[in-house]
């Protein structure tokens, strides 16, 4: 289970319950690889989705047996879409275990996602009213029409800012947003505080996703547990990049062209070059007062909530995701 | 669309209006891949999911309206597993097409695939009842820890016949089954009718998947529209060559040793060796029996539904799938 909410009880203990439920919904007989997705499950994720959801719930009357098996709902969709996310970027590592498809090949690794996705919204459509697991599918969609946007731009590096937030959008923001509004509707929230609810949880989810491309240029990976500089070989155009080539188009562009010639074995000094370029020119600089400002957003609408210790946990888990270091 | 169901106007023109909704499905701005999705999806199926969810409505009071998006829904599901299998086969060619993958890559096939489960899970939330949008997750899973055991199986030819029809089971004849049977309960149908729907629906899928396996043994490409052998090929055992294994193991075991050891591109003499013993060893006929007699226990249950032109429908179906040459 998680550390990341080791400080704060009256989130870790509802969380270890989701884990639970987790757990138990993977336990199936006839399925041949739970053992190996169990390990993934409880791999010490951030399981910001379900901590989401449950704060979004404490704005209303809170029914935890049927709240937390969805909280399970909300993170097992996302594990399958990291499963099949590491599929898709051949990474090697997730959350410091080798990935499911290294270890077990390309195509258990495909099926496996789908039996989860599949497992993920039998638990939604038990759990959530009808509207709500509606909007869970519809968020996948929406993730999986923002990856294949993603990875169909890959090596172009042409990428504004609004393609990018575009993308992020879909691709993070939408579930996060989701699973805080999720959380309040079930527990009856007043619709005004649920849709305030939904806005911070957009704003937050932006915030969040900046900060993980950004970490990708900065951090070292024994924090990260997984390799730095990821998605610079990936072909990726992050933020931090994005803005780096705004401030040297000509340098930059011609690091990545070797990066790109370099092709199987990236090249790591030249890898080194563009992280390093990207500082010097501001591009990390500028991507992380993005996620600031997204992270104030986010404050702003949290402070027009009603003032109630949720509210509170909330402007706290904002910062501290902007401030975290993994 | 199809036209396999050409001599059944009473069908055919329903499965027009779920072709249509399907279409409107897949018809989202922010895919990147409806195009290419669509081609797949209009492509000449059999639609026999929807068309199952049709007649099992029959037995009941039909709301048109409300069930043929749900009929789509059911097909869209099946459409999102077969681009998995694709993908997961290394399959080239789909009802007459270029795989998804094989035009786009792996990476954009798996998400289309993700993408339109989860477009299919939204629509069945929006039109069927609360556990039948249950029912329906749970029979992806199956189809999902069945499509892995498969896999993990693959290239063993240890397979029982009694572990081979657990597997099509799961695969197949679930959701087959399912249709009938939600179809019937959307409607409101008597519980008593809706149950033998599901066991008749259930042997229908048997018999279907066994035929399946089969014409992949007797088959022309040219009908099928896909490559013949190509489950032997795959290292898959299915039920003609566990017959013919039982008949002469060791000579046929000799032929698939030299057909592993070929590898990356088949021995053809080899492939049609093994698919010539498999008919003189009547493992051929024998999985034609197996079928044909699911096929006899579906019209058992059948001859005790109500009277009415939907039974005779069925009836008709069950006889049509059986003989069926493609």
């Amino acid at each position: 289970m998680t550390d990341f909410w080791q400080d704060d009880p009256e989130l870790a203990r509802p969380l270890e319950a989701v884990a639970r439920i987790m757990g138990e919904t993977l336990d199936t007989p006839a399925f041949p690889l739970r053992e190996a997705l169990s390990s993934l499950v409880n791999s010490n994720g951030k399981m910001l989705r379900p901590a989401l959801l449950i704060i979004g719930s404490r704005f209303g009357r809170i029914n935890e047996a049927k709240l937390l098996p969805l909280a399970a709902a909300v993170e097992l969709l996302h594990v399958s879409t990291l499963i099949h996310d590491d599929v898709i970027d051949d990474a090697t590592i997730r959350r410091g275990h080798p990935t499911l498809h290294t270890q077990f090949g390309v195509k258990e690794a495909v099926l496996a996602g789908d039996w989860l996705l599949a497992r993920s919204f039998r638990l939604s459509a038990q759990s959530a009213d009808e509207g709500n697991a509606q909007a869970l599918a519809r968020v996948i969609s929406a993730i999986c029409a923002s990856e294949i946007q993603q990875d169909l731009d890959k090596w172009r590096y042409s990428t504004s800012v609004r393609a990018y937030l575009r993308k992020i959008s879909g691709k993070t923001a939408a579930l996060l947003s989701l699973s805080l509004y999720v959380g309040a509707v079930e527990a009856k929230a007043p619709s005004r505080t649920a849709e305030r609810l939904r806005r911070a949880g957009y704003d937050i989810g932006m915030a969040f996703q900046i900060i993980d491309d950004l970490l990708d240029f900065e951090s070292s990976e024994d924090v990260m547990r997984k390799p730095v500089g990821r998605d610079l070989e990936e072909g990726l155009c992050t933020i931090p990049l994005i803005y780096a080539l705004k401030a040297d188009e000509a340098g930059i562009r011609e690091l990545l062209g070797k990066l790109r010639l370099s092709d199987l074995s990236t090249d790591k000094a030249v890898l080194a070059s563009i992280l390093a370029r990207c500082a010097e020119t501001g591009g990390i600089e500028a991507a992380r007062q993005e996620a600031a400002r997204y992270t104030a957003r986010a404050q702003a609408e949290i402070a027009r909530l009603p003032a109630c210790p949720a509210r509170d946990e909330l402007s706290s888990v904002a910062d501290k995701l902007l401030n975290r270091a993994y």
